[in-house]
């Protein structure tokens, strides 16, 4: 076990590399242990003989791989191997979009860019798989959409419930994943637009268009309910680049 | 000025919630005074005071932006607001399509789902933008690979160029991000299937049958092309689960 590079001095002076090699060698640790995630990691102790390395340099590694959410600490409980969320994914992304400033809702337009590519190109799949009990969900959902848009509410959560259970019967968990993030990433980002609430309205009615194209099993006529769907909140982009 | 975070037992009791706040006010720094990816943030005292924490506290907190490469330390020169790339995201992906094992390629296959998806989704955007020009380049790709492929080589790079050539002119940088980060944890992934040689051969020719597919303007046979270009590496995969 070697401690040379705990050393606050040397710690300081190049902290990037070493850290990350202790997180290279306690991400072999977790694979080669074959632990899943929310499997609990050894001590700090335990992890420090493990990977050769100083308490100091294994508790750096922990926050390294700690905010990509390879591990997850639990204070008092101890780390566990992580759910690998896109959590970084959604951090780079909002903050991109922020970053961007309101005169260019550049990131956001994107962003409903690969949303809407990814739900037109597996309308079919999602034709094929949804049933009947998928269907009454959706539109359940939208009910409840139609019903917060005329009391002038926005239905941002019903919104997300309603494109995750679109997609969750395809069982592709990074596509799901995917949707979530670029779902929050709209979310923290599209309220800078000032939606209009004629807007909600007709996007509320919009999802409903997208469920009977489903019942109907037309896959041309999902492509379009969904394209159609997202207009309103391209339109809102569109009015805050032109402002 | 506080520094009562700053001292190594309190710091090491409960780092996670004080670290995100500094986190936080660093972010907002960067939004308020309007820096962008590349611009130097000030130097660590005077962040210290623009965001009222301890030396540590910050330091604490540029690890943790410095892995969601929302800065980026440059050793003696300073901390540069950070290209926010989705290595964040390659680093999660790829570590779960490891940590899965052999016998599970399942998010592999996830990934090639979403890649064909996004693809075959852009595929008349991709005929209506991409000019001459393109084509020959992709072209000359494709050379590449068949030679390779004929030697009886890796033509990895060849591939992950053809494919940022291809959607590149489309000017959405969060698909030619996504396309790049899945192509990474595919790459590194990959490895594991053991390609036949001759996959790699049927692989390169059908990166051809693409090019011709854009040249004749044909949408659906450009989804097609691309469906099969996909094909060896799904029967890759297949295989592995199989055994």
């Amino acid at each position: 076990m070697t401690t040379i590079d705990a050393t606050p001095l040397r710690g300081a002076e190049r902290p990037g590399p070493r850290r990350q090699e202790v997180a290279t060698k306690i991400k072999e640790y977790i694979l080669r242990n074959r632990l899943k995630p929310g499997d609990i990691l050894p001590t700090e102790a335990e992890l420090c003989d493990a990977v050769g390395a100083s308490r100091s340099s294994v508790r750096e590694a922990v926050k390294i791989l700690s905010a990509l959410d390879i591990v997850e600490v639990r204070h008092g409980h101890g780390t566990f191997v992580g759910r690998m969320s896109l959590a970084a994914l959604v951090e780079g992304l909002t903050f991109r979009g922020l970053l961007s400033g309101e005169e260019d809702h550049h990131v956001l337009r994107q962003v409903v860019d690969v949303r809407q590519t990814l739900e037109q190109g597996l309308a079919a799949q999602v034709i094929a798989v949804l049933d009947g009990e998928h269907r009454v969900a959706l539109s359940a959902l939208v009910d409840d959409m139609e019903s917060l848009a005329a009391q002038g509410k926005d239905f941002l959560d019903v919104d997300r419930a309603f494109h995750v259970k679109l997609l969750e019967p395809l069982g592709n968990d990074l596509i799901l994943q995917l949707t979530e993030a670029f779902w929050q990433v709209q979310a923290i980002v599209a309220p800078t637009l000032r939606t209009e609430p004629e807007d909600r309205v007709i996007t509320a009615h919009r999802h409903r268009a997208i469920v009977d194209a489903i019942a109907a099993g037309n896959v041309a006529g999902l492509q379009a309910a969904i394209a159609d769907h997202y207009a309103p909140i391209r339109a809102s982009i569109a009015r805050v680049v032109r402002a």
